[in-house]
Order: C-alpha cells, then sequence, then structure tokens
C-alpha cells in the first residue's frame, strides 16, 4: 500500500496559476469575438460620435431661442432648412433660427439643443411655435461625448460581451486580436470504462467524464479534444498524455489520481518530459486526490474518476486555471456569488473545505439553498442542483439558516 | 405630427409569449447538446448503476464480518480472490471471507460493503487483518442507486448543462432530440447608419445594433442571421421583412420605431400577411417605443435605434420570448438576481419602470451598485455597466443604501 498524501492548501494552489503562461492570440472577425479575451488594449481613433447628432425627433436650435418659451409665451422661430439624414447641413442657425431634424441627424452649426417635436406646432411653412424652453446640450450627444480620440476604450484581458463588440463596431474594427481558445485534452481511464456506444456488460459503464468535462471546457471558453478511453495501463495513459502534450494546452485525466494499485497517472505525468508534480492532494471533499503537473509550462491535471468530484475539481480548481491561460485579467477573473440562506443544519469536518451541492428555492423574498446529500459517484446529485457552497477548512458545520454563497453549476 | 402611442403594461407584455409556439426540433450528437433545450421526456432504460460498485479500493465484504473490528482487535478475513475491473467475479463471499476490488469494481454476489485498504493489513496470500468495521451499504453505490429503470430522470424544456450531458452519456443515448435554436433576423435601419468597413463621412455613423444584437441574441442560444442596412424606406424595409418572415423564426428591427416622420416599422409590419401589431409603446425608459408584431405567429419586433435602448429592451423584454420559442419551460425560465446595495440616491419618473445601468464594487463584504448616468445613445455606459436595476412603475426613486437586484448584462 502506497503511503496517503499530503494535501497542499488551495492559496497555494491558486499561486501555481502563475506558472502557465497564457495561450498564443489570433485575428478574429468581429462577428466571432463575443466571449472572447481581448489581447491588445484599444484605443480610439477618432471621437464617437465625430460629430453632435440628435437624440429625439424634432428642431434644432441654439437654446436660448427658447427661453422663456411656454405654452402661453411660445417661442416663435423661422425653420430654415431640413437635416437629411447621413448628411453634413449645408447651413447654419442664428439665434431665432431652427432645422428640422430627425434622431441621429447632425446638428447644424449654430445649434446646440434640440427641441422634441412634441413640443412645437407648425404655424406655416417656415414658422414654429415652441412651447418648452432646451438648456445647451439637451436632447443631442455631443461630438466625443461617448469616446473622445485617444482615449482607451478596451483593455487586455477583458472578456467581450455584445456591448464591447458594439463598441468595436462603432470604431470600424473589424478583426480583433484576441486570445485564442485554449486547447484541453480530456482523456478517460479505467478497465471497467467503456465508450457510450457500446453496452456494458456486467461489470463495465459508460464514460460519463469525457461528456461532462467536454461540456464545462466549453462552457469555459475551451476547445475540448477527446482521446479514446485509456485502460488501466500505465504505457497506454503515457502514449496518450504525450500526445496530449503536442496537441493541447492542457489535459485532464479522470480516474487514476488516487495512491491505490491502479492509479498511474501521477507515475505518468512524472515520466513526460520536463515534468514537476506541483501538487498530489488538496484538502477539499469530494476531489482530494487531485494532481497538477507542470509539463512544459502546460497544466497536466489528474482528476478524480467520481463523476461528480470531477466535476466539482473542475468547477472550483481547474476554471481559474483555464481563465489563466485564456487571457483573462486578474481583476477579472472574480465572480460574485448569489448569496442564499440554508435550509438544514449540515456538517462538515475540520480540516478540509466540503463543497455541498444544493437546490435553490425563493420562499418568502428569500433564496433558500437546500442541501442534496449523496455520495460522489452519483450524479444525480449534480442534476438536481443549482450550486454549491463551500464550508471552510475551519469550519465543523453550518446551521439552518445560516447565510451562505452559492457557486453557479 | 403623429400622435403619441399609449404603452401597454409589462403583464400584458409578457402574456404574449403565448402566442408564440416553440420552434421546430432536431436529433442533436450528444458531443454538442450542452446548452441547448431537451425536446423529449428521458426515461431511464436501466438502472444506474446496473450493479453494485466498489467507491473505494480495499475489500468487499458481508458488513457483519468486521463488526466490532478495532485496532486491538482487528477481525481476520480469507481473501478468496481479486475483482477484475470490468468483469463480473466469477466467485461469491461468504462470511469471513474477502475479495480484493479497486474504485469503480463489481461487489461479488455476497457483499454489502467494502473496507478501505487504509484500514486493513496484509497478513499473508489469503489473509487480511481489518481494523474498522464497516456498515452495510458503506463505500459502494448499489444497483440502481443513482437512477432506477422506469424512473423520468429528464424533461422536456429543460437546458442541458454539463452534468445532464453527462447523465445522457451514461444511459449511452448518443443523439438527443433537443428543440432547434432559433434563428433571428436582424436588420438595421437608418439612412446614417452605414457598414462598419466603410469611413463615416461627417454626418453617418457606423452600424453598432447589428453586432451588439447578433451577440446577444447568440448568448441567448439564437442563431443571427444579418440582414444588409436599410435606409428610411418603406419599400426596402418590406422587402427585408419579407425576406425575414421566410428564413427566420422572429426579426428584431432597429430604428424606425418611433412615431417620427421616418419611422416606418409599424406600417411595414402591418403590410405584412396575417400581421396583428400587439403592441407598440411600453412604460419602460429606455425602451418606450418598442414594437411587437405577431406575423404568421413569428414574433417581429421593432426596436429602438439608441443602441443602449436596443441592449435594454432586448435583455427585459426580447429575451423572454426568445426562451418560450426555444422550448425552456415556464418554470425554468426565472432567473436567480444579485442582491445588491445602492450607492447613492436615484430618482425616476413615476409611470414608468426605469432600467438603470450600474457597476458593481464589493466592499466590507457589501456588494455595491453604482448608477452610471448617462444618455441612451451612449455606449459607454453599457460597457462601464455589469448590470441593470429596475425601478418600479410606483416608484419615484430610490434612496442611497436601498436595496437592489442585479439583472446582470
Amino acid at each position: 500500500m502506497k503511503k496517503f498524501f499530503e494535501t497542499t492548501n488551495l492559496e497555494k494552489v491558486f499561486e501555481y496559476r502563475s506558472v502557465f503562461p497564457p495561450v498564443a492570440t489570433d485575428l478574429v472577425p468581429l462577428s466571432e469575438i463575443t466571449g472572447r479575451v481581448l489581447a491588445v488594449d484599444i484605443v480610439a481613433d477618432g471621437n464617437l460620435p465625430d460629430f453632435a447628432r440628435a437624440t429625439m425627433d424634432g428642431y434644432a436650435v441654439q437654446a436660448a431661442s427658447t427661453y422663456g418659451a411656454s405654452e402661453g409665451s411660445p417661442a416663435y422661430l423661422v425653420v430654415k432648412g431640413t437635416v437629411a439624414m447621413g448628411e453634413s447641413p449645408r447651413f447654419s442657425i442664428c439665434p431665432g433660427e431652427a432645422a428640422k431634424i430627425s434622431t441621429g441627424g447632425m446638428l447644424p452649426s449654430g445649434t446646440d439643443s434640440v427641441v422634441m417635436i412634441e413640443h412645437t406646432e407648425t404655424i406655416d411653412d417656415s414658422t414654429i411655435e415652441v412651447y418648452r424652453s432646451v438648456a445647451p446640450g439637451q436632447h443631442q450627444i455631443e461630438k466625443g461625448e461617448d469616446f473622445k480620440k485617444g482615449e482607451t476604450i478596451l483593455s487586455t484581458g477583458q472578456r467581450l460581451r455584445p456591448q464591447e463588440t458594439g463598441l468595436l463596431a462603432a470604431f470600424g474594427i473589424e478583426r480583433v486580436k484576441v486570445f485564442q481558445r485554449p486547447v484541453i485534452g480530456i482523456i478517460s481511464t479505467g478497465d471497467e470504462v467503456i465508450p457510450i456506444d457500446e453496452s456494458p456488460k456486467a461489470g463495465q459503464i459508460r464514460d460519463i467524464n469525457t461528456y461532462t468535462l467536454s461540456s464545462f471546457v466549453k462552457e469555459a471558453g475551451g476547445v475540448p479534444v477527446v482521446f479514446d478511453i485509456v485502460g488501466d495501463d500505465f504505457d497506454s495513459l503515457l502514449d496518450k498524455c504525450t500526445q496530449a502534450l503536442v496537441h493541447t494546452d492542457m489535459a485532464l485525466i479522470s480516474g487514476g489520481s488516487s495512491v491505490g494499485s491502479r492509479d498511474f497517472t501521477i507515475e505518468v505525468f512524472s515520466s513526460l518530459p520536463d515534468a514537476t508534480i506541483l501538487f498530489h492532494g488538496i484538502p477539499i471533499s469530494p476531489g482530494k486526490p487531485t494532481i497538477l503537473a507542470d509539463v512544459r509550462h502546460k497544466p497536466f491535471w489528474g482528476l478524480p474518476g467520481h463523476v461528480v468530484s470531477a466535476m466539482i475539481v473542475f468547477t472550483v480548481i481547474v476554471r481559474p486555471f483555464i481563465d489563466r491561460i485564456s487571457g483573462l485579467s486578474p481583476q477579472r477573473l472574480s465572480k460574485f456569488r448569489l448569496p442564499a440562506t440554508l435550509t438544514r443544519n449540515i456538517s462538515s469536518a475540520q480540516g478540509r473545505i466540503d463543497y455541498i451541492r444544493v437546490r435553490l428555492n425563493e420562499r418568502n423574498g428569500i433564496l433558500w439553498a437546500e442541501p442534496i446529500l449523496g455520495k460522489s459517484g452519483l450524479i444525480n446529485t449534480m442534476v438536481k442542483a443549482d450550486g454549491l457552497i463551500e464550508i471552510g477548512i475551519h469550519t465543523e458545520g453550518l446551521n439552518e439558516g445560516a447565510a451562505v454563497e452559492i457557486i453557479p453549476i
């Protein structure tokens, strides 16, 4: 029997992120960048907008021409023309004059505001009454009011949402330098594990981890590369890991990470070129038998074979490493967690962090987290769950009514 | 000047979801279903697992053989054999006997539990000492403990996460009946709007809405189909909408939804075959000039042209309709909202719902929502924001320190 491993505390575990460099970058068409991580700072090459624009349908005026205007005492303005959309007006406006304008139109020179059409009345072809005064700047966007030329509008390491995509469109940036999606190899191990298109004989079980881990990798913005299932055999696993080292940026090997007679992962990792075992064993439950190796500066993970353990280790431990090699800035890594209230007492062992699956229910305006107990080999516990809660390493348990924070799954 | 519209309350707005049927279904390979919406109930065609499995490395035993065992007074058991992984053991175990077994191995008949290897010592080839007693069921998963044959394991209308994908793998379901991704047409309008690969002349502005709305559609699980930009011209817009009716499940037309002289959207919708205008105008800010038409039971939307208004209307109004036609069950539609505390007083007009963009900051364990004020034509307000808060229709404003709920953007 091998010795049981010493665990590495999570602070130290997450420090190891800095060992692994971000992946390379690509130029990607704007229509495909949402969700990707920006790999360059973007500086405005002009003002946005580049001219003052109306934000209402109405009349462009000098605000002073409307001062004091009211229903009882309207201002009378001379309509000098109509602003054609998408064109620069060929006239300018003097005090006492107005130009008809639609939303998005360019304000003529001499104007500083727009009177809403609802606050005017047409008297004849060239005269309007204005019933309400406007302030300078009202119902218009000034030149450069959104972004000014030379301003840094987006920064390296931020994940691009729809609004950032729109902003890049505004500046005509058709191709954007973003980090590549990290390619992540997935290897399920175990003599008892069979592909899902086979019928299990007694003692066999279909491969679940390949599908759950591939799906999580996609959600994390990575590209899963699935290798064939490997039996409990050192040479076969070494062969697959050698392939993974060539073709991927990170590898996830599930099963074989513990210290039993058929647990080859750590020996295989040690046999890879330029490999350092960073840790074997972390103080979390489920998920204690987790291995991280630095193999030519690529993270190689040994994950537990139990389906729930593998998913939880992915969510709380592996995912931050994927964020790291994806190029995400550290200050953008953290996610806000949903607060909830525990429905029942729950015990925990000191000296480890317990991750408890919970179902969420809203009752009387309170969000309740209901623990779902069950063995870490039972996938039904993850299917019923909406999230995880963490019970700290120095805590013996939590009482009914305790405030908890939800890690969504 | 046209008459200003009457707004339709949001309760009524969301009731209109039931007008629109879900899209058709497809059989999709298991590796591509995560994030899709299940279109069938899945019933277990067998037990999961189909045999009792060890969850630890050790010895399969009858629990009773270990009762009373301790360090000082171990139980001595005869090792009858080793369970080969992925095979049915060819022997059975009697009281006083044990079978060596690895995690995931099939328990031999006659056993009901597993003693962890850490709690045993090998005496000779055929004898072990056991230092701790186990209870029946310990360190094993029983046949059918995860799911039982005949049980409904997943239901129509649920979005498939990684864990549901893994569950379908466990049952060998290689292709899954899911709802198609709704195809959503996107049409930007306005004489002043130009494609992003052109340089704007004075008075022109690049098309932002196509990019923001396409990105939001993808995030919502839809497939955006982008049409060329349409000028302020009835016939051109009618032509594009006619194409959208043939090729898409929903259409989003941005710009031209208000009541000005160049706002053709409502007239175009009215000219489409079998079209009913469901509403024109909703009591929200920004986003009041929003149109929904039922065109041959496809939702056709007129969205405001202002970039921020279009994004907010998409997020709070359009998205639930996409969920509806995507086949999501009503009980699965709601999302839990993150609670936060407002950093400053904010005023609001009664009679409308205000959506305020906010930035989130965590200080002293409290999540603060800081309002980002700015015109609805300024995209920078959405780029700076982490979420929206809603100020209700009967509320004149919120005070600093008020509890708010965050709609993520």
